[in-house]
């Protein structure tokens, strides 16, 4: 904060909440109420709070709490927030918010203009470098966590074939994969994609729909599940029966350019490169596109998080990232193939695979 | 739109791509990419999205779709979308975005300045009355979706005390119910606070902690979950052993307002109204306080939507509005009873019970 010349920072948005305060809660599936975390540059944070929140947040890990009852639309924490920034002590007359890359305020921007109409010889700029140079880094307590979670799902992918038959809907068979990675110890499952298709598939966004898996289809289900709030984001394929030769060397080439990605992922390499030595891989082999428009991401208490693996991002790779190996490719006209593991990078260079490696065959399901 | 002299109104929020579209997606975890979903007052609506995006929301309800390579940080669909709502037909040379009440935009605030500053001659308004007014009521395919997540969810709490014991810790008695709830046929369970104490509760928005459940605690959990998108909320108060007479007092008392909200809640009434008439109930029965701030409020692509059950809301019930009927009350310091059902206000006065109304007596756990 020092370096970005910040009096303070406002954080809105749940992950930074979590992030500060340690506050486990899904009570953001509510947008009536919004909430403010302040970090002075110095001095304890500060939570403005709306009163339901009051004693749940007394127990986290936070200086003092001011709260105001809510909802009150006619002034949602507004003029309480601006009296509690304007008694912050003064040194830049600079105040970040989550206003840049990859944030969104959790509050009605109305109502942030107001805030900064309010701060009277305050400059109101983007905290959000400020934000990610932190929470890129994860403390080794961390990653514990994300290897918790990407071992839970790990092992609830293994199982599939025990019981996804042909003839089930995609829908179905992410249910129960859903269930079992609850069952396995997953505090939550927020992510499940899921597609399928005659020898790949078309998009890999969707939730699974009532679609049946049939033989010769490729099924794809990618899961971010929490363990603590922190996320695993990896996928898997299955062979449907008996599929085309074509699409089995798809996999076999996502699988060589996740390796290649993986052993790649050293400290000091730019994103970029990483991007190119999986991007060589999936070219050789005959790639068409990939609308994803990166190969990877990091991944913490969201599901992404910066950097991307793509030509423009110009992030180096430091030890305590955690990020998402994942190369994927159209091998022919609608018909995608992509893969994903996650791993730490370490200071010795030997990046720290999160999840259990998938087999260079897909698993097979009858 | 037309009376809030609109040309256009530009969406970014999951309920309302999902409301005007029927993308069924959690892609929105990932925050690396915004979306856009443009409504003109005439035509066709216009997706601006992502090319990861393309292929999904081609299989949805959209007039046209533009997409851009994601991501790319130094323009993140800014000028796209900006040249798209160049071409939209002017008349009042206004442009709503989800600024005001209940809304956020999902997108960096720096970017939509940028839009902002690159729609010359076109002011920027708040979109959101015009959004809420027609999300507020809903069609009765909607409401059929809202009753049945809140039947998997009301079945799934009848059969807690079947294995809920005494020494089960929170968190894995709330793990056992969303299994029950997915097995039962909801797609999501993004929802599940809980909590529980001798004779009450303190709060009622964390997730269920690693704390037992003990002889002479009541235990509440409050559930959200989906079908087709579609929330339902509501929780369920249980008695562990033996509760005190105060409790049980206290959860008749909620029951009976809750009663008296249900029976009171019919097209023409003021939600403040409703407020009253439960309030009524709880004062009477000794209520300390109720840090909510409101005794209900709206459901549907959200957990919560507008209106909010209190004095300074000026909503009117009206046919269609879904809505949930929440009364809480502290008996004694920092023991909380709340209590909830879902209805549909509807034309011939008689509200429609989506939940299946809760026993006037705690079920209870040994």
């Amino acid at each position: 904060m020092r370096s970005s010349e910040l009096d303070a920072l406002v954080l809105t948005a749940p992950s930074n909440f979590r992030y500060f305060t340690g506050l486990d809660s899904q009570f953001w599936e509510s947008p009536a109420r919004p909430w403010f975390l302040v970090i002075p540059a110095s001095g304890v944070s500060l939570a403005v709070i709306p009163a339901i929140a009051e004693v749940a947040v007394r127990q986290c890990f936070v200086g003092s709490i001011q709260s105001w009852p809510s909802p009150r639309p006619e002034d949602e924490g507004v003029t309480l927030l601006a009296s509690v920034l304007q008694s912050v002590s003064r040194r830049f007359g600079r105040i970040g918010f989550e206003l840049g890359r990859e944030s969104a305020l959790r509050m009605p921007v109305l109502d942030f203009m107001r805030v900064r109409e309010l701060l009277s010889g305050v400059e109101v700029v983007d905290g959000s470098p400020c934000i990610w140079n932190v929470r890129n880094i994860k403390s080794q307590a961390e990653i514990e966590k994300i290897r918790a979670a990407a071992g839970i799902v790990s092992r609830a992918f293994e199982v599939v074939p025990s019981y996804a038959k042909t003839g089930m809907t995609e829908a179905e068979v992410c249910r129960d994969l859903t269930i079992d990675v609850l069952r396995g110890g997953a505090h939550t499952v927020p992510y499940v994609a899921c597609a399928s298709g005659e020898g790949g598939y078309d998009q890999i966004i969707a939730r699974g729909s009532s679609k049946a898996i049939r033989d010769g289809d490729v099924l794809i289900m990618d899961v971010g599940a929490t363990v603590d709030g922190y996320f695993c984001d990896f996928d898997r394929n299955y062979a449907v029966g008996r599929v085309s030769d074509a699409a089995l060397r798809a996999q076999d080439a996502v699988w060589r350019a996740t390796e290649a990605g993986i052993a790649a992922a050293r400290p000091g390499l730019k994103v970029s490169d990483l991007w190119k030595t999986m991007m060589a891989v999936l070219h050789e082999a005959g790639m068409r596109g990939n609308n994803a428009g990166r190969l990877g991401h990091g991944l913490g208490l969201q599901l992404t998080e910066p950097p991307s693996h793509c030509e423009a991002d110009e992030a180096v790779l430091k030890p305590g990232m955690v990020i998402t190996i994942e190369p994927g490719m159209e091998y022919a006209p609608g018909k995608l193939i992509v893969h994903e593991e996650n791993i730490a990078i370490t200071e010795d260079g030997f990046p720290d695979l999160l999840t259990v490696r998938a087999p260079r065959e897909m698993w097979r399901i009858d």
